[in-house]
């Protein structure tokens, strides 16, 4: 199944005429998963062709004005396109009375059903049957949560030679154990996957960070990414401010990558200032050297491990 | 004074590739005045290079998301960037508790003084030396206001060589009858502006319409406009839709625009169904010739009347 990441709006609490405010998208297959919101995003959708009626989960890092202020207005234009489909939500302790005002004085009604899940604890945030979505409190000025869509494994590669030998007649069989199941032959005996295929197959992993300085764990919990999404607010000079303001730099994200083994980095959540991002990407290749500066509408596919 | 009237959001309820959400900004030497305030005016005001520092006025039609939903982004930009200028509101009643709430949800402090002014009854929301904005209730589906911004008028054509005749002395007592102001002589003589001035000549006004349905008195509430901005969210073969959702076609704006004897029209709030706006001029064309189909960032200037 493809994964295709596209960054919606990589600006951080301003916008510029070239960025729009925090949003990033990972599209698994048809599924859409949302990281923050920012003022705008369901126009930067509409850009992107992205359509407001799949399955879709939106999970906030914090409960920022750049971060969340485009969700009361994507799910008016869902609700005026009469979307049906459930949305979920994850996201700090709070989001629920912050769209429950906004709802309650625009008076708007929802066509579809709305869960909003409201993170007190990290862990688990949501778990479905081939992925899961973590998360871990990272360290800016108010809760905010880092984010790390984890796919299960998959089963290995499938021999067919193998399933004959162990005598699996092709068809209905051979389909449940190329998906990880167990089946029982005719006279008894059990043939399991794993005598028929080769080692299970990791998933992708992408961890996006939200607003934060450098914490301890973190490399931990985005140890083996595929793509690390790390903030890079500021640039290395202004490091003092990063540290005050509650943001990172790009020698800093580039840090934590290394640390995680992540495969690919991109930086995103960068000060208006920065019309030239060139002096972003050179701090960072220092340390790290596949490294992106994001831009809005960038797609990046993440490719499946054999 | 230059008056210039920028179009920065012209679609209706949800947006498309083209077109922001409403935002109509009136700019008078350099104070601002913005009409309605819908998602990603912030982003559209730097693309449009206004600046956040400005003496501003805001003024909203009424609650629903896509005419409001870009005023708290609005002052959490302007606060980021230190705005020191008050910024004054006049608005539906329900304006008040929907900014305290999302403020309060969202943890931003202003760094400058907010005047909210919720109106209550129809008249002048706002007076000032130089003009007044007059409100008065039009009719959608929920309270709505319509807006006009009336200069007044100012002091007629100055005659040199009446002053003279009269004895007033070229320097401050002239530019105080420029000005509109009485002087009095050495000898004791009052000499009044229009002593040595043509006839008072007219302001401009510029109505706004916000989203509505024809009403009784609006015409005469827009009487004379230099310029009428005028929702037309449907087309004329659409007019059982506008009814039921309380908007105009353009047949119906143009109509009024002539009843009004407005000098100019332009059309905006339109629908996302309509990427080619053709039609909608057709049809206003037929009933009132000088009209435009508003763009995002379509700029007009009004003139000095003579």
């Amino acid at each position: 199944m493809s994964i295709r990441v596209i960054f919606l709006g990589t600006s951080g609490a301003i916008p510029t005429e070239k960025r729009g405010l925090p949003a990033t998208l990972l599209k698994r297959g048809t599924e859409l998963f949302l990281f923050d919101c920012g003022e705008g995003l369901q126009r930067q959708m509409i850009k992107a062709k992205i359509g407001f009626h799949k399955r879709m989960k939106v999970f906030l890092s914090h409960l920022h004005g750049d971060h969340v202020l485009g969700l009361p207005g994507l799910l008016q234009t869902m609700s005026l396109m009469d979307r049906k489909v459930k949305l979920e939500v994850y996201a700090p302790v709070g989001t629920k009375h912050f769209l429950e005002c906004v709802a309650e004085s625009l008076q708007y009604a929802l066509t579809f059903p709305l869960e909003i899940h409201e993170i007190q604890d990290a862990g688990v945030a949501c778990k479905e049957t081939e992925y899961v979505i973590k998360a871990v409190w990272a360290n800016h000025v108010l809760p905010t949560l880092a984010f790390a869509f984890i796919e299960k494994p998959r089963p290995g590669k499938f021999y067919p030679e193998k399933a004959r030998a162990f005598g699996v007649p092709e068809g209905v069989l051979w389909s449940k154990l190329q998906h990880g199941d167990p089946v029982t032959l005719s006279d008894g005996r059990i043939v399991a996957p794993e005598d028929v295929s080769g080692p299970l197959r990791r998933g992708r992993k992408i961890v996006y960070t939200g607003d934060t300085q450098p914490f301890k764990g973190f490399a931990r919990f985005a140890s083996g990414a595929d793509l690390l999404i790390h903030e890079a607010t500021f640039d290395d000079t202004l490091s003092e401010k990063a540290v005050e303001d509650g943001h990172s730099t790009p020698r800093q994200a580039a840090l934590e990558a290394k640390k995680a083994k992540a495969k690919t980095l991109v930086l995103t959540h960068l000060s208006a200032r920065y019309t030239d991002t060139g002096l972003l990407l050179a701090q960072a290749k220092k340390v790290f050297n596949n490294v992106t500066v994001a831009e809005d509408f960038l797609e990046l596919e993440l490719l499946l491990s054999e």
